[in-house]
């Protein structure tokens, strides 16, 4: 069984991949880029460190231009951001087979929802599998802190490659206070195994 | 890390205990019975047959007496079946730890609500785990035929240990026609690993 994860070598998408691992998936980690600022590496260091395959997808830059828009006008980044990741999802739904995120049963608003769920499933035919959708809070910082070595860092100095981080980049260059839109919060970054 | 986990001996609850040993839990099988028709004999014998250390929970014949009442003003089982599955929940989080069921994303109504799983979370202090709910349906029946063997029956011939057997039991007695009350439907029993 394989599976393509999208991957931004934080905790969630790593614990994601070494559950499906555990599980008897060969994993694939994918990471979404947009072509305006790479960060990139930073996910391939990660994938690298908890040895597994990894491979960059760009969706263009036009697609982030579209998220950014959405942003700045709403304000907030919740329903840009989420348009970026249903598109990485759809993206690698294309290949068919079974894709996977690193989302959380306890995200503030768990994304996608499951009717968006479906209708990727539908669309493309693929299974979602989203492992860390079953449990809380709690028991994914037990595991996490068992598996693997974390780094933390304010997000505006991260080293991951979450689409937060080009996206603050081309906000930023259109003059936007992405310090107003993005409230202040810490990214975490896998190092490594224990 | 120890684990509590509800356990039928059905396709869905093996399977969960399957996921949490690989990811690295101590699992303990519990099968909830209400001391009127034992059926927990075939959940031991699925238990032992794939391996786990297991135990039988009484929870008392007047909450079956009281679930049964409900499902037989409702005329479906749905909410009656839901009382007994929160209530098996919280006596296996009286003591504290971890506690899991078979609950699966692709379930009609998937229960217990995340509002639910909250509230016995903050009441006991315990963190609940439902590994089978990041799996679509597609992706549960591939990891079970690929681990388990599995025998199915109509429920009405079914050697699970599920709650319906136990409800089924207690109305048929009471004259009622359960076959009106449960849509025929098929009942899995796991007989060992692959």
């Amino acid at each position: 069984m394989r599976v393509s994860l999208l991957y931004s070598g934080g905790k969630d998408s790593s614990l994601a991949a070494w559950m499906l691992h555990r599980l008897g998936y060969r994993v694939e980690l994918v990471t979404a880029s947009f072509g305006y600022a790479d960060f990139t590496g930073y996910a391939r260091e990660s994938a690298r460190a908890i040895g597994f395959e990894h491979r960059v997808m760009n969706l263009g830059t036009e697609l982030l231009r579209r998220a950014c828009e959405r942003i700045a006008r709403d304000g907030f980044p919740r329903r840009g951001l989420e348009m970026l990741h249903l598109a990485a999802l759809e993206a690698l739904a294309e290949k068919g087979g079974a894709i996977a995120d690193g989302t959380r049963r306890d995200d503030r608003v768990p994304l996608p929802s499951l009717d968006e769920i479906r209708s990727i499933e539908e669309r493309y035919g693929v299974a979602y599998i989203a492992p860390l959708r079953g449990f809380g809070k709690r028991s994914i910082e037990d595991l996490t802190s068992r598996i693997f070595r974390v780094e933390h860092a304010p997000s505006e100095a991260s080293r991951s490659a979450d689409y937060e981080m080009e996206v603050r980049a081309y906000l930023r260059d259109k003059g936007y206070d992405v310090n107003k839109i993005f409230p202040p919060h810490v990214q975490s970054r896998v190092t490594g195994l224990r």
